[in-house]
């Protein structure tokens, strides 16, 4: 049964198994079990809200992928997979959040049969060690029930196949970035003295969901983070029921997310005059956005947009060092990052053309936190492409 | 410094603390590590979308716990856990998604500092091998750089230890189910042909995100669910922009939350005249449900609710076993169950007082999916009570 609304082409799914396919031989991998949910989604389409049980997608060297999962979410992959119905394996539910069995007994049977089938006697079979979906125990549990098998790690081999978008997937990253303009948009004119943060942020959920005329609107893989004043100290904090106070900054940490692609942006509120250190903290922050942006070129590496933005902080006395930015795309929660690449100074990854990065360099300080960032887009020739149409400022509301 | 907003009483964090530390000493742990973000928030207040990364609750026999995790968050920690900030540790981010150092490098520096401290020179550590938050690369890590330590699976430990609401908790959680009926009312009152699924979807977190008079709402841990027609064959499937269809059944399964406390609800509506299976079936659940609240006593076992479901089942020729609820409360994505009981024949769990359950008995048939549902709380005498003020049937909203 072919799905009913796969979000790409056939052929571009091809090409991701190819990739990923030459990526196992340099492991010399004979199947690669995929756990990522992002990774299943990227490979096969399955899409679904059901990670928080095991589940995965097997990937041997020839053939089709085989989704693996909880026998009442084979029916969603037969919705959302290209594969046959035959290439959807479900597991009984008696191994669900048991104490005396585990679901990665059941894989180990059909890796082995898969690898039998193969004629791999001592199959290689990578998985993915650094994975929110693919727990201590599971890896125990797998290890001991093949010790003919070679456990090897994969982690964030299919995830460095996703580097470099395809035109098909910019497309719906434009999408996102539409939509995350609009949100962001509401969000900063809504932001006022009395308005309670748990309204705004439904408020922003609801535009996010509802979409743009470009398209409607998936959850993203994180929650709104908007936290004011003190809690804006923090990165990651979530909302209250509070009003919003005078002389206070509020952080949006926002995406849209269409068909799980995400383009993420931060801009920052002051209600009433800024001080002046978090003014100069914001000039210095847009000149260092401005240089990375600069230097982020085809040929170019990850390390040289952090060096730039460094540069133009400490001109400014701000001694910034530290983690800004990472590639972004179809994500699941709880990270819409791609765990690859991060954009800091002892990163060497060569920059190529249709690379997308949420070029985020927050300044979290004693008294207040700042945050203005980009989604980029490597170009094949110049600087990189900032896809968000909102002005890349502090926006200070004074009362009059 | 005293976190701002503490959600409980100190007194009721120090409960938690006596009960986790009874549970470490029966599994003889000199420290216990915590993942899980539910049970860092359960015993520390930590609250903030961090988990993502590396993080957890350093919980020694004796002193106050610890939280450890990423520098920037450890800003969070400071606004959100009862304890001092001698007790919050922050690691460098140039750990963070390294491919040359993991922040369980770190981690154990600290836990062998500790345990140095308490004098075990061969401390036994409890580490939740089975959670999203522990990787098996973490485990790797960890264990190699620890040679001298013995890491045990304390899968739940803590989880187990939530399992009995206290009287603060189920004010939390009467708060949610209060958002969860508002959410769902709204779902029912919209459903209706030509009705964009993704426009209802916002509307729905929306108002979830509003709250209610009761309270402001925080995020759900799951995102609603609401799919129609053949989708709804399929249990976990999230939305997308088409019309709701006439002669379709869509079921909704919505969660207010209040400070991180759920109270799950699934109803179903069906545009136009349901089938004849349809409400047979529904009319064979209600009943089921009843049926399996009378079970919910005190004394019984959680199999005794699944046994008094599928008995009421099978009368009405519907052979349905496996999983059909599981406890609910604090949680973080990507899960809102608890992990620990499941109600299905075979768990011989015994139900106490205090204890709140998602009582979920999805139906999913070959052409459509019915699933309405209940959280239970358990009673000190009688059957359980059921949390939702919402008719607990099939919702046929007929053309006039």
């Amino acid at each position: 049964m072919p799905a009913i609304d796969l979000p790409f082409s056939r052929q571009e799914y091809d090409r991701r198994l190819t990739k990923t396919r030459a990526a196992m031989q340099a492991l010399d991998l004979d199947i690669l079990f995929v756990t990522d949910p992002s990774n299943q989604a990227w490979l096969t389409g399955y899409d679904g809200w059901s990670f928080y049980v095991h589940q995965g997608v097997i990937l041997p060297q020839e053939g089709d992928p085989i989704w693996w999962g909880r026998r009442m979410d084979s029916f969603g992959a037969r919705r959302t997979v290209w594969m046959q119905e035959s290439e959807i394996i479900g597991y009984d539910d008696s191994y669900v959040q048991s104490t005396t069995r585990h679901p990665m007994q059941d894989l180990a049977q059909h890796l082995l049969a898969l690898a039998d089938r193969q004629g791999s006697a001592r199959p290689r079979i990578g998985v993915e060690m650094e994975n929110y979906y693919y727990s201590a125990k599971a890896h125990a549990v797998l290890t001991n029930a093949m010790p003919e098998a070679h456990l090897i790690d994969a982690t964030a081999l299919v995830n460095w196949q996703r580097a470099v978008k395809s035109d098909e997937e910019q497309v719906f990253i434009r999408k996102a970035a539409r939509i995350s303009d609009h949100i962001m948009q509401l969000a900063i004119d809504r932001a006022a003295p009395g308005q309670r943060k748990n309204e705004l942020v439904g408020d922003i959920m609801q535009a996010g969901i509802y979409g743009t005329g470009g398209g409607w609107g998936d959850y993203p893989a994180i929650v709104p983070l908007t936290p004011s004043g003190q809690d804006a100290t923090a990165a990651h904090l979530t909302w209250d029921g509070r009003e919003m106070q005078m002389e206070e900054a509020t952080f949006f940490e926002l995406s849209g997310c269409y068909r799980r692609y995400h383009a993420p942006l931060c801009r920052t509120v002051h209600l009433g005059p800024a001080p002046k250190d978090m003014l100069h903290a914001a000039q210095a922050l847009e000149d260092g956005l401005a240089a990375g942006i600069e230097a982020a070129r085809a040929g170019n590496t990850a390390g040289d947009i952090a060096r730039a933005l460094h540069a133009e902080l400490k001109k400014n006395g701000i001694d910034r060092n530290g983690r800004c930015g990472y590639p972004i795309g179809l994500s699941y929660p709880p990270d819409w990052g791609e765990r690859t690449i991060s954009i800091r100074e002892e990163d060497n990854s060569e920059l190529r053309p249709g690379m997308t990065f949420h070029f985020m360099p927050g300044l979290w300080m004693d008294n207040w936190g700042l945050e203005t960032t980009e989604t980029i887009l490597i170009r094949d020739n110049g600087p990189a492409e900032a896809l968000s149409q909102i002005d890349r400022k502090l926006f200070v509301k004074d009362a009059d």
